[in-house]
């Protein structure tokens, strides 16, 4: 069950709305890089979570935190759209520090939300459901995380830079804390799970001796025309040559070749109407058609 | 640039085509976890690669093998649905080993692709560009790949669960065996970039005297009425105390509590107009607006 | 600022796991109808409140145990998954219960989340941030929840009706209610508002004397040849004479024709590429466009 | 069956075309407030209507009249591209009223339509039919029209301010009027069936014996650290206190507690392949799998 | 401006109601093949319509006649779900009939409409409108709309071996029978453009003269490892030699060799945050920057 | 099987990096007349391919190829982002050059990808796997493909007349090349097929017999209130008189007119919980339901 308190996490202040920036930070909301996406990952690993209960909790404990965080973010954008331009009128658009703040706007900031956060990126595109992975597996789940943590502070710091507002750099400065620590905190869960030789081949529990032995530790070039002489450089990476990283196998080399046939499908199945060209000189179509329901 | 050989790059039989599992097959295709995102994230990680050329290469190398992959995996989705049943006749629905099949298809193979593979998932909902993952900085993208490989190997792992079809799990069992070799090898360039203490935190270019510093290397709990005593466990966990994972800092545990204000935004734009009453009582409301355009 | 307890807000048991239910569920989580919807809305709402203070501190109210309700109903998906089939072995196939829970499942129940909800609806369609209605203007911000808890509470009923487990039934009922009281919630916000008479036209704060004073209280009948005499009921409906709702005009009957004329648009710019034909026979084309910039 | 006339419902006329107006007004045509979503919504509910035929009836009369709208605005746009800058030459970009139009231009009206309308929103987010609502029930879908129409109004004046062109004006005084008229008629079905009290709960086919009966007139407060004093606000207003709306029941205060337990899911299932030590410790793992398929 | 009569444009009725061939229905209403599409798609072409008025008319036209197969085809699924099991009870499943048909359903068919149509595909995925197409060019816009009335016809004719309901088999006759005459519609206005040599390429506003003649009539081969000598067949083939289609041009073969370099991109922008490594040893990074904002 | 060589197709440079320019570029690479859905499309139909091989085979080629001209663009914008502004601070908006270009960029460029192209167009709308077109009809699919080539073509020479940059010029002189093949060389096929009267109605399989033979040829005209006189034109044109396109028919000339009845449904099922008004006076209401589960 949850909570709220009507005090924010942290302080937001704009000293100098930006319209423009108001936009920017929906990138950090409704965005694939954003807050609701972590958000609902998180809560969503945590409800479906299998196994020991401190991961669980784990999840819940951050999840919870990231709501605090849309709402900052939310209510910088309202902050930021303060004073916007609402309309086209010819005065404004000749002002040129007005016009480049109009074209960096979002119109549906003035249109549809009033001057109000929407549940969508700097395009306007709106938050996908699509994004928030829970695959059941943790440590899957862990890279996930890592991986949206990383991503996630890489747009805070570009939105520090994009800024001049000291408000919206104190802000932005106390999300990229918080990322640096949700970083440390999935990795720390790795570290938990056994590290590198633990934990991957992610599943581990999936038995190895059933993978391809040619190739689960094949460097596979599909290169052709090697001209600048990168495939050398290839041949002896890290990724090449040595153990694996798994600490399971060595790495080799491997000259990508087709080990597989000419792909060849049945004709057509009459009843789907390609047409009758591709079905012609073909006797006994339905004859070929290996299984029969 | 880029060429084609006809063959694949391993061999694909069916021994007895299903529709419910060339439905599922769809997942590895044009899901999420499937081989469309992960060709084009290398590949557009590829054709924006900033930095030293080995990666760049590199990521061609393996963005070029994934195209081999959809290939693989779309002819497999042919096999598996010749001789699939393309009307509802109740003779056929009476069939119960039929009907089960059909609860499982995609109609939309039959309907819309003449028994061929799309660029959608196992639900039909279509491959989305959002989840091509590349950020311009190489370690948020390895991780992204590092995740992507994990969910995708889940995935072949739990398609090879779900089929008794020998040739179904031949395919998987190289499909899996790859999965394996490229998360040893995002993992291998993550060693190249310098390790857990050199990667992170991503962005490891933003000065970390920049970011606030109560809040990077804390655990912050957002748990009341503590019924069950987890947070005694939360306290003590590896993300709470001890030497973060990045060696840059030493975890500490924090008991949320907001450290801004009620949030107070100034009264709506007349003119984007909100109810009356949204605005009574508030004499001189644009007096209010802090900055005018 | 959000916490958190472990517990959730009412109790989730389910005595027969079924999968297809399971599936049905994801409807009221990530479905246009569903929690995360309502959730986002009314705390998106909150975040950019305008105005008295009051109603922000409502929004905020309920968009939190909004958070409660997705966590419920997650929970629900999760233990109605236990024990579901994953694989598409024949003999599984054969038994008819089965195979029909098979037919009702989503695949990537097994496929994608292993075993747990995800954000998405019960055909698997990802929830979408468009859905998060917030317009800034308070009075049609309450239709647009009175609307997400009809057609939620509507869903709720019909989940109620298509499920026999008894804990299912309990907590549906919880869910049930609440949608009764947030119903009667926002419509008296809506009172609080003035009521019909003083909260319509929404938005009240444009001036109405702008408006079409021919067509703000007139019904346009579109219909021709009224063979089944159909008109006649119209003309005289409730819609069509009379006091109009919101008490401010007189309700009329209209036999729609146009009051438009022929659209004319410019030939094309030659730019634009359009076929030589649509420009052929027209001399000085680039005169004819009115405004040139 | 629909018929078409060659006009306009309306006069539509531009003065002085601006291609940015045209983005605007895109939002009007393929956003969620628009008009391609009424006109389907209504349709739908039209065709889809099962009861009393005057209900149906007077759907398709205002769903075709939408179709004219979005007529208009389709006119609309094209007019206000005609002369639209097609090209990024720099001594148009340094014209500060065309730098401030094509920052607020859809490059698509260049690239993809030719100056010309397309089914998007003013972010070029494309139409998205999960917006069309009809639930099988009247009551609801009146709520989901009057939520349409009082966004729909709302944002047609916006678009009024954001104009200064007097036929742009003229036209979205007509679509404002028609919006007043709509929220009047769709309020008119609802006292039909019988106002608040004989509407709601919707849906009133349900029997209220079987939802909750603690929690169906309980406004439930999620709020912690009371520090600015708003609980004994939300105690005392409407929604806490005094006869529901629906005159059904009598609103009451009630602060949150969960009512229900710690969740507890089974272990992971073996062959959905999570990480070992998610199943680790746990013997007989499927034994306790409590449904057995 | 838009009318409707009451009735159909041709007769629907259903004997034996499927729900699930309802739900195959919705991909002819809701689909990337279906009518809402064309419907849209021809109404924003006249809409958008610049040159002679014909074609504008033409369009429109046609643009309304399929609203009036939208409506029968929504008809159509309202009537197959009528008595469609509306709950997932054992003794229903236990049917096999019933079983099948639960597993072809949609479930928001239940949950969502009330057993009626709703603006989906046949996966449940909501209509998108980026699948409306309208060029600004008349000729690529027949084109779509051949495309769009060739894959229609064909889904048609796929729905009727789907079904053997005799009414269901007549309303797809007349279905089928209209996509093959407007086929030829927009066939004969391709014709009345100039045919093929009078209308390739499209557009034939654009100077030949200007594109690249080295590769505007070569048949590009990407092949490599020709073992099973296919090369042959396409040097001889239909579009590797003699006049090309346009009669512009002469076919020719052409083994596809990189034309262009290495591709080489400057260093990345320290202030958007790639890892260090990425800037390592680049002395004077920023004055790589070719061009200076 | 796919390989890479590590050169372009073609040359790409750029003389005078523009970042709008960059984000109009997008719509080439992810948008619906893109090259993501052209390479995907044409190897969906070449994996999908049943009938005569050497379609398959020349699919191939041209699927393959389009993943170099993704390669190209994605290069191109890149180039076109070097140097590109990545904040917002005053200094830089003053200068109205800059002002323009940060009005018409993509946000995204900067925040989201490190200033390299993304899986977009260009309003920053991912991709969407929708728009890969196979249908299994042959001919359906080369009029798939000569519309993709058409609104192709046509979009490359319009981004041709949006710059001035000549290595920018130079490169869509290519592509607009390639256009000019691929259209002829799907046009090509269509003649081996055929031609029109081979060829139509697609698909050429389904028998004639069985569609409606009143409505095959005829031009339905849905006007009413002819004052324009248009109705004449349009009964003599092409489409309405002389023989039909595919040589099969007579075209003729229809005044459209109901053929169909009222529509009638059956009135709700009470489990799916209409409001009861809908229900009212229906005695019986579940006899009525013809077809009971």
């Amino acid at each position: 069950m949850f909570y709220h308190d009507s005090k924010l996490q942290y302080k937001v202040r704009v000293e100098k709305p930006n319209p423009a920036f108001a936009n920017m930070l929906q990138q950090a909301i409704g965005g694939i890089e954003g807050e609701i996406r972590v958000c609902l990952q998180y809560l969503f690993q945590a409800w479906g979570s299998r196994g020991p209960k401190k991961y669980r909790d784990m999840l819940m404990e951050t999840g919870t935190e990231e709501i605090s965080h849309i709402e900052m973010l939310a209510t910088a954008v309202a902050l930021n759209l303060e004073g916007a331009p609402v309309s086209l009128q010819e005065e404004m658009a000749k002002d040129k520090v007005i016009g480049a703040v109009m074209g960096g706007m979002n119109p549906r900031h003035v249109l549809s939300s009033g001057l109000a956060a929407m549940a969508v990126d700097s395009n306007g595109v709106p938050f996908n459901g699509s994004w928030v992975v829970g695959s059941g597996n943790l440590a899957a789940d862990m890279y996930a995380n890592v991986m949206a943590e990383s991503t996630g502070r890489l747009l805070a710091t570009r939105l520090w830079e994009a800024t001049d507002d000291p408000g919206m750099k104190d802000m932005l400065s106390f999300l990229i804390a918080r990322d640096t620590m949700h970083q440390n905190q999935w990795l720390a869960v790795l570290e938990d799970l056994g590290g590198l030789k633990g934990v991957h081949p992610i599943p581990n529990s999936f038995p190895q001796a059933k993978e391809n032995h040619d190739y689960n530790y094949a460097f596979v070039s599909t290169k052709v025309n090697d001209e600048d002489g990168s495939i050398e450089e290839m041949r002896n990476a890290r990724w090449s040559s040595g153990k694996s990283m798994d600490g399971k196998g060595e790495f080799s080399f491997n000259l990508g070749l087709p080990q597989g046939d000419l792909p060849e499908l049945a004709p057509p199945d009459p009843r789907g109407h390609a047409q009758v060209e591709q079905m012609n000189g073909q006797a006994g179509i339905m004859n070929k058609i290996k299984h029969k329901f």
